[in-house]
């Protein structure tokens, strides 16, 4: 599964040398932020459930998993050369300065996402906290390098 | 395929009800914008290619088929009870008052766009054209009707 996110990864990120030739940097911005808003309400509820504040529904957690690892990939596209500038952003200058170090983070979200998704279709509790505890770790990671307060 | 798809549209409504609980109308604007954001990005390029504004390149448009199938229950949830009224929106009012027909508008996206991930997949250029159009013709039909130009 790592093996098959790393290989989507490279290929989310020839597709975004594509779709940057032809988007102007202000919607690649309102594209990145519209999976991170995505990625935010799905995280949610998960977090939520492995805090004990709402009842665990590993149902419910394993769709938002699901979701997530949908969307993960395609922040990396709201990244394509060029989105430097434009719109309003919580993106730091250093992303682009510091880009393969960047793009090291967002491929651990993205692979520890896939796996969050994959251990949640197993339905084990215990597992499923732990990955989320992983897959929280790639959020602050790349929030406390990248992202602006 | 469809009665997958609209297995899930039912769960997906179930999970909008939670999610609802917990989240502020703002939010759930937010969040169906976000939606909107992801899919019309996606949907470019395809619509590009179908008119021959772009190569065909059938890899990626699949991807982009991909995505969309994933995003499309999602805008379902952006629609959670309660989020007729916040921030701004392009939703008409008549959606709530003809939530039943809205909801059925928003199912056949969900079953066309997975049709369509499924019809890609298959790599065959005319029937993913002509799948195409029909996944269009969904989008056309609810925003003729429910969107604010």
């Amino acid at each position: 599964m790592v093996a098959r996110a790393a290989a989507f990864a490279v290929f989310a990120v020839a597709m975004a040398a594509t779709a940057a030739a032809q988007k102007k940097p202000d919607e690649v911005i309102a594209y990145r932020r519209s999976a991170m808003t995505m990625i935010g309400w799905n995280f949610g509820p998960m977090s939520a459930m492995v805090k004990g504040k709402i009842a665990f529904d590993a149902k419910e957690f394993a769709q938002h998993a699901d979701r997530v690892a949908g969307l993960a990939p395609q922040v990396l596209e709201g990244f394509a050369q060029g989105s430097d500038k434009g719109a309003e952003t919580d993106a730091k200058a250093d992303i682009w300065t510091h880009f393969g170090d960047f793009k090291t983070k967002l491929n651990d979200l993205i692979e520890q996402s896939q796996a969050m998704s994959d251990v949640a279709k197993g339905g084990d509790e215990a597992k499923m906290k732990d990955q989320f505890k992983k897959l929280g770790g790639t959020c602050k990671a790349c929030h406390d390098k990248y992202k602006q307060d």
